[in-house]
């Protein structure tokens, strides 16, 4: 019995990790497990717009996107993001042709990651940040000119986040009267 | 402090209930919080074959692969997957258009639910099993003379299963020397 209340200790203290972290020089780390965060949608070769529309000489891309448990957990109860929460987009390249697989895609390479996170203390106004890793395990902070600030405010279904794509979200959100009232309800 | 080891002592029990359930008659129960388990991968599309290639009237649909975290993390460990793994795939529908979205696709509506399990006990031979859910929360074995069984026999990478299209765990099985000996080294 002791041996498991330590184990669940373990894991409360594993959780508590589960957040952004961020080195001396300010810059956001890599969480080294977020593959067993809560998964929450993909898509493949998504294009926002016509200058960024896909490479036709390139496979299209899929994106993942993980969120850390305990921000998961908030939005289901309340339809928001709470502080600290910290979204992870992973980039892979795809593959159509492959063992028994004749069409379609299916997913390979690690392009890059990408997060967005929300740290009030940090980052005053919204509390909203980007990074870019690449295929780092640290990041700088995206300077507040680039695109997807702008763009994550004014588009984004539930503040500065891309909820219309995630299909378990949108429901709670909907129903929680969250969405951003910029959006088509 | 009582209080962490309290928590802590509910997230072990709420882990140790994270593995295939059944009721009385042997159906297998859809775990409520599966899309809180470890995500695999995605697949746009995917196809097996001429006879079983996309209808091509009807958007592609994405199948999204989640496994319980006691089974993955020991997969890591060992590249083989252990007694009680239990497989989720959900199969969704695709948009293309929407919000700022002007090509490529992202996922909707859920579709159905098809679950491998391994219960070594329940099921003689090897061991696994599959169950279509469709929408619903319980599901009866699929019968053994179903093209699934011989084709997970045949073609997954390890073990019954189609490591080869779960980007972070083929090279898993590589290291540990799983694969399966007729996949292609």
């Amino acid at each position: 019995m002791r041996t498991r209340l330590l184990a669940g200790l373990v894991l409360v203290l594993a959780a508590s990790a589960q957040k952004p972290e961020f080195s001396g020089k300010g810059e956001l780390q890599l969480p080294a497990n977020y593959r067993e965060w809560v998964y929450l949608s993909s898509g493949l070769g998504m294009t926002y717009g016509p200058a960024a529309s896909e490479n036709p000489d390139r496979a299209p891309r899929f994106d993942n996107v993980f969120v850390n448990p305990a921000a998961y957990r908030s939005f289901l109860e309340t339809g928001k993001w709470p502080d600290k929460t910290m979204l992870v987009l992973e980039i892979r390249s795809s593959e159509s042709k492959g063992s028994i697989n004749n069409a379609g895609h299916y997913q390979n390479d690690l392009v890059a990651i990408e997060c967005e996170v929300k740290d009030s203390a940090r980052f005053p106004g919204n509390g909203w940040a980007f990074f870019g890793f690449g295929k780092s395990s640290s990041a700088k902070m995206i300077p507040r000119s680039e695109d997807c600030y702008a763009c994550h405010s004014k588009n984004g279904a539930v503040d500065n986040t891309f909820v219309q794509f995630y299909p378990t979200l949108l429901p709670v959100a909907k129903a929680k009267g969250t969405l951003n009232p910029a959006y088509p309800h």
